[in-house]
C-alpha cells in the first residue's frame, strides 16, 4: 500500500495518470444489500466535470462510470466494488513541449527524481484528474450514510479575497451558479474575478467549506484516529490543498477559552466553534472542516524553471486548465469527508447489514 | 488498532490515562545498531514537562523514561522499544466534582457517549498528559534522522493576537524563554498577556510553527499518503489542534498564481510557498508546517454545562492548567514531524542499517 | 479493507465476481523503472487459465489481461498498476438451477448468511476465478524478484495417495504435462486417477509446493510478519487451501531435535528441514512451503443439501469443473510466493528505485 | 509496525526481549464496559508458565502481569490496554557462552544476519518467552467472547509418533495432566517419550489442536483475511510452529469430493471435515485448527555450527529447556485464536458496546 490506498475498513485504492488509459478504484468494505448503480455515481462526477463551464478547464471528458464488480441484480454484495473511468480526451501532444521541463509549482520536479522517470502527460499521476476515482467512491458513501439521514454537503467559502457572508448564506444556491458558492450576491465578483484571471492568463486560490449533518455523537477513535486527523489526512490528500481547518480553524489562535468552549444546557450545545468534534470524536453537532487549496500552477504567464538537465528554461503552460482549481474541488471535499464518515461509521456499528435492519 | 498506532513501518502505539498507573508506547520498526538510552529520551521530555514555569501547569511529574525493551548494550536491536512513564502525581481528587460532569470544550461529552463509561480524573486518555509519549518516541526519530543530518525543530509563532517578526527570528532564541518563542522582542508582550490570562482565570490559542531541515528531495507516498496528507494526520491529532497549514497555509486563497509558484532556477527554488513539498513529496526544500491549538478549556471562569443525567450545572475548573496549551505543543509537533519524516525514510531505503553502512 | 488487500509496501487489491463484467486487481507499490508489458503477465495466466486440457475445467475464457495503469513507455511508474480481465463465457444459466441451494463445500451458505444477499453465479466472488487476478500481480513481483536473481516454482507434490518421488524429481518436466508434476514417472497414474474421477463425478485432493531461490538471508519481520506467518496468510488465502506447511511441516512433529535442527559449517547449512526461514526470518537457503487442496466441492455425485428457504435438497452440480483443483493452485502459489517476498523485500530495502542502480 | 503488531480492529502490539526488563504487550480495540482486572489474566499466564513441572524449563519466573492502563474500576475502558509482565530470573550468564554462536534450529544466524546486532541472551526477542504477552492479551479476548457463549480451548493431540485417540478424548482431562493431553490412557506414554528424551538430552516435535465453539456463522472477510487464511498467520507466528491445518488440514490431500464436502439438512450439517469455516467464513460449526510444533532446538547433544566470524564450532545448549516446546504452546494456540476471532467479531458487530446492550 504504497500511499493509493485510504481507510481501516471501508477503503478506497485508487489508480489511474491523467492520459493513461483509464483511472478508477476499488471500494472495499461497503456492506451489502446497499441498492446501486451507475446512476447513483454519474451524477457526483458530472458537479466535478471539467469542461461544464468557461470557468473551468475546456478539457472534454465524458466522465463515465463503468461498475466492474461488487453489484448485482442493482445491490452492492459486500464485494470489492470495482470503478473504472476511461480516459477519451488525450490530447497528450500539448505536453510534449514540457516532457523534459519541471513547471513550476508542480509535482514534476519530485515525481521525477523520487522514481527516476514519470508520465509528463497532463501530471500522470499527480493530475487532479485522479480526484474523480474519489468523488466516485465518495457518491457510494454518501448513499450509504444518507440510510441514515447523514448528509454532507460543501461550497467554496472564499475565493481570492472575496469572502461569502454567513447573512446571504442559502444551501439552494450552491447549485445554480458555477462557483458552488452559496451566497448569490458574490456571484458578480467572482464572475469579474475569474475574467481578470483569464485575461492575464494568471489564477487564484479558494476556500472549500464541507459539512456533515445527521453524525451521530461518538464516532471517530481516540489518538491517531480522532475523527479531526482523519479528516485532516483525507482533505490535505486533495491534490492543491495547503490547510485543513476543522470548527473555527486557525481564528482559535485568537480566542480566549471563553470565547472558544461551546457551552452546553440540557438542549444541547449553546455554540459550534470546535466544529461538532470534541477530543477527536463527533459530538453529534454539524461537523464542520475547511480546506484552502493553492491558485492553478498551471499559467500563461511565462515562469522560470529548469530541464531534466538541469538547465535553466522558461515555462508558459498552454492547455486547458481551471483558473482557480478549488471550485471543482467542492465536489471533492464532500467525497473525502463521506470516505472518513463511512469507515468509522462501520468502525462504530459493524459491517454486517442484518445488524441494521 | 482502534486509533492508538500511528506509521506505516516505523510505528507509534501509545497507551495510559492522565491519572493511571503509567503512560507510554511502543516504538516499532527502528533499524537495528543506533545508539539509544533514556538520555537521548528525557530533554525532550523535559521540554515538554508540566511546572516548569509559572506559565505551564503546576502539575509536578517527574515525567521519567524508562527503555522497557528493544536496547541492548546501548544499541538498538531493531526490536520494539517500550518506554513507560510512571504517573507519580495523581492529585485525582482535584477531579472528584467533576466526575458526572462534562467540563466544556472537553471530550467529557464525547467519550461518555462513545463508551459508556469514562475515566474523569483529568481527562483520562483525552488528556494531553498522552502527548508525552510521543514526545519519547519523537526523540528516538529525531535521532535516527540526524544520522543524515535532517533536524526538525519548532517554535511558537503566535499567541492571540501578538505574532513573531521574521526580521527579529533567531532559532537561538528560543529555549531562552518559556514560550519557545525565536524573537525575544515579543518576550514581554507574552508575559503581559499570559499575566493577564491567569489574573482573569482565562486562556488563549496559539500556532507552532515547525521545520524540517535536510530533508533529501522525494519522501512521500503518492495520493493518500502524500508527506503532506501524513503531516496533517500527525498533527492534527495533537490534543487541541484546530488547523494544519503547510508552507504558506491559508494564505494561499488570497495568493495568485504567479505569487504562489515556486520558481526554479539552475541553483535551485528562488522561493518556499509551498512548504518543501510538491504533489504531496518533498522537494528538498525546508518542510514548514503550522499548527493552531485552540485556547485551553479548563478555566477559572464559571461556563454553562450538563451533568451525566442531563441537569444543567456550572462548571468551574478549579486544578493546575496552562493559560495556553500552545506553548508546550511546541516539542510535541516537533516529535510528530519527526515520527512521520522517519516513516517515509524508511519506506523509501528500507530498514537495513547493512544498506546505509 | 474488507479483506481484499494484502500486503504492506507492495501490495494487491483485488476485485471481481466470477461472473460479473471483469476481475481484476489494482498493484500498488512496485518500484518505478521495471519494464513491464502486457506480455511479462500473459504466460501466467495462459498457465492457470482453465479449458487447458480434459483434466482442468472446460469453461473457455481468454483471460487477457489489460494494464489499464501504472505503465508508461513499457516501464512501471512507481503508482498503482491497474489490471483487469474481462469475463467472457458467462454461461451463467448453468447456475440457475442453484440459485436458492446452498451446494455442500461451497461458501454459498456462508455468503449467504454473512451478506443477506449473494451473487449465485459460479461462486460469484468465492469463486477461484478471482486467483487470475493474483497470478497477474504475481507475475510482476516475480519479474522484480528476477532482478535480483530470486526465482520462484511450484509442482503438484502430491495428488490422492499418489506422491511424487525426489529421486526421479526434474524441473524440466514440470511444464511438460497437464498435472505440473516435476516426476515423469507418476504422470500415468495420475492420468489414470483424473479418469476414473472424471467417470465417476467424483474428485480428489491435492498438495502443492512451491519453493524460492535466491533469497537473500534477512527477509522477514519478527513475530506477526514473521515470513512463514506471511507465507501462511497468503497461501491459506487460495481457494480450497486447509493446510499451509513450512519445510518439513506435519513431519516435524514426529522428529527428534537432533534430526531436525539444521546444523551449520563454515561452507553453509548442512540440511533444510527448516525450508529456509529461522525464527521466522529467511536464512539464505531455499525457501519451502507446501499447500494441501481439498477435493473439488463441485462433483457430478449428488449431495443433500438445503435451500434458503431451509428445505432439504438434492444437488447435483452439472457445470465444467476441474476433478482436482489443486493442479491449477500451482501458479497461484507461485504468484502468492512472489507477493509476500517482493514485499519484505522492499521493506528490508526500500522502494527508491536509484538506490539500486 | 514492523511485524509486531497484529489485528485490524482488535490489536495486540507486542515488546521485549527474554533477558531484558520487561515482555508485554499494548491490547487495542476492546470496547468498554468489560469487567476486567489482572485476576482474569494470570490464570492464563500460570498454565503457560515456565518451571511448572519438571517436563518444562526450569526456569523459574513468576510471569506477574500488571495492567498499566485502560482500566478503570475495574472496567475496560475502550482506551489500550497495556500489560507488563517484568523479567525477574534473568540468569543471562547461562548464555555468555553463546554469545558469538549461532545455535543451530534458532534464528541466531538470521538475527545477527538481517540486524547485524543480536541479543543473545536467551535468544532476546527470538524466544518463546515473547508469547507470554500474547497469552495475556488472549485471556482478554477469552472474556469477551465468552459474553457471547464463544469459547476457545486447546489440547496436544500428538507428541512424536503418539496421538491421542478419539475415542478417549475428554476436555475434563486436559488441565489434569502436565501435557494438556485429552486422551488419560496417553500419559504413561508421554510420560516415558519425555524422560527418555531427558536422559539423551534430545527433545520431539507436538501437534496442537485448537476449537472454538459457539462461533456464528458468517464471521471472516473474503480472499486474504479469510479466517483460515487469518488464523494461518496467527498460528504459524507462534514459535517453532512448522505448519498450520484447517479441519482435515493435509488428509484432504487423499479424500474425494463425497468424502469431504459437508453435507447438510435441515437440522445443519451432517460432517465436519471443514474445520468450520467454508470460503474463508465461519459456518457456525466449531472452527478446528492445528499446529505442528518442532522439537525443541536448544539440546544437550552437541552440534556443528559456526560463529560469528565463520569458523567452526560445536554447540551444546546448557541452559533449562523443554525437552518438547508444544506442550506449553496449547495456551498460545487459544489465545491466537481468540485473538483472531475477536478482531473479526468486531469488524463484524462494530465496536460500540451500546449496540449489544
Amino acid at each position: 500500500m504504497a500511499g493509493n490506498t485510504f481507510g481501516k475498513i471501508f477503503s478506497i485504492s485508487s489508480f489511474g495518470e491523467s492520459h493513461g488509459a483509464a483511472i478508477g478504484c476499488i471500494v472495499d468494505g461497503c456492506p451489502a444489500g446497499l441498492p446501486l448503480d451507475e446512476t447513483d455515481i454519474q451524477p457526483e462526477l458530472n458537479r466535478r466535470r471539467p469542461g461544464q463551464s468557461r470557468y473551468t478547464t475546456q478539457r472534454r471528458e465524458q466522465d463515465q462510470v463503468e461498475i466492474l464488480s461488487g453489484v448485482f441484480q442493482g445491490k452492492t454484495l459486500g464485494t470489492p466494488i470495482a470503478l473504472m473511468i476511461k480516459n477519451h480526451d488525450q490530447r497528450a501532444s500539448d505536453y510534449d513541449n514540457l516532457k523534459d521541463v519541471f513547471r513550476p509549482g508542480h509535482g514534476d520536479y519530485t515525481y521525477f527524481k523520487k522514481y527516476g522517470f514519470r508520465d509528463h502527460r497532463g501530471g500522470g499521476r499527480q493530475s487532479a484528474r485522479e480526484t474523480a476515482a474519489r468523488v466516485a467512491a465518495g457518491a457510494i458513501a454518501k448513499k450509504f450514510l444518507a440510510q441514515f439521514n447523514i448528509s454532507i454537503r460543501a461550497y467554496l467559502s472564499q475565493m481570492g479575497d472575496i469572502k461569502i457572508e454567513a447573512q446571504n448564506f442559502s444551501w439552494d444556491e450552491i447549485e445554480k451558479n458555477p462557483f458552488f458558492s452559496p451566497d448569490a450576491s458574490k456571484n458578480e465578483s467572482f464572475e469579474q474575478l475569474i475574467q481578470s484571471l483569464l485575461k492575464q492568463g494568471n489564477s487564484i486560490g479558494a476556500r472549500v467549506s464541507v459539512e456533515a449533518h445527521g453524525v451521530p455523537v461518538g464516532l471517530g477513535e481516540p489518538i491517531f484516529n480522532r475523527l479531526d486527523a482523519d479528516l485532516a489526512q483525507a482533505l490535505m490528500s486533495i491534490n492543491a490543498a495547503k490547510a485543513v481547518e476543522i470548527g473555527d480553524g486557525v481564528d482559535v489562535v485568537a480566542q480566549t477559552g471563553t470565547e472558544h468552549r461551546d457551552e452546553m444546557s440540557p438542549n444541547g450545545f449553546l455554540s459550534n466553534h470546535a466544529g461538532g468534534i470534541l477530543a477527536g470524536i463527533s459530538s453529534g453537532q454539524v461537523i464542520k472542516a475547511h480546506t484552502s487549496f493553492k491558485p492553478t500552477s498551471s499559467i500563461r504567464i511565462p515562469g522560470q524553471s529548469i530541464d531534466s538537465a538541469g538547465n535553466s528554461v522558461e515555462v508558459i503552460t498552454t492547455g486547458r486548465h481551471d483558473p482557480c482549481v478549488g471550485i471543482r474541488a467542492v465536489p471533492i471535499c464532500e467525497a473525502m469527508m463521506a470516505i472518513v464518515l463511512m469507515d468509522h461509521w462501520l468502525i462504530s456499528f459493524g459491517n454486517r447489514p442484518s445488524l441494521r435492519d
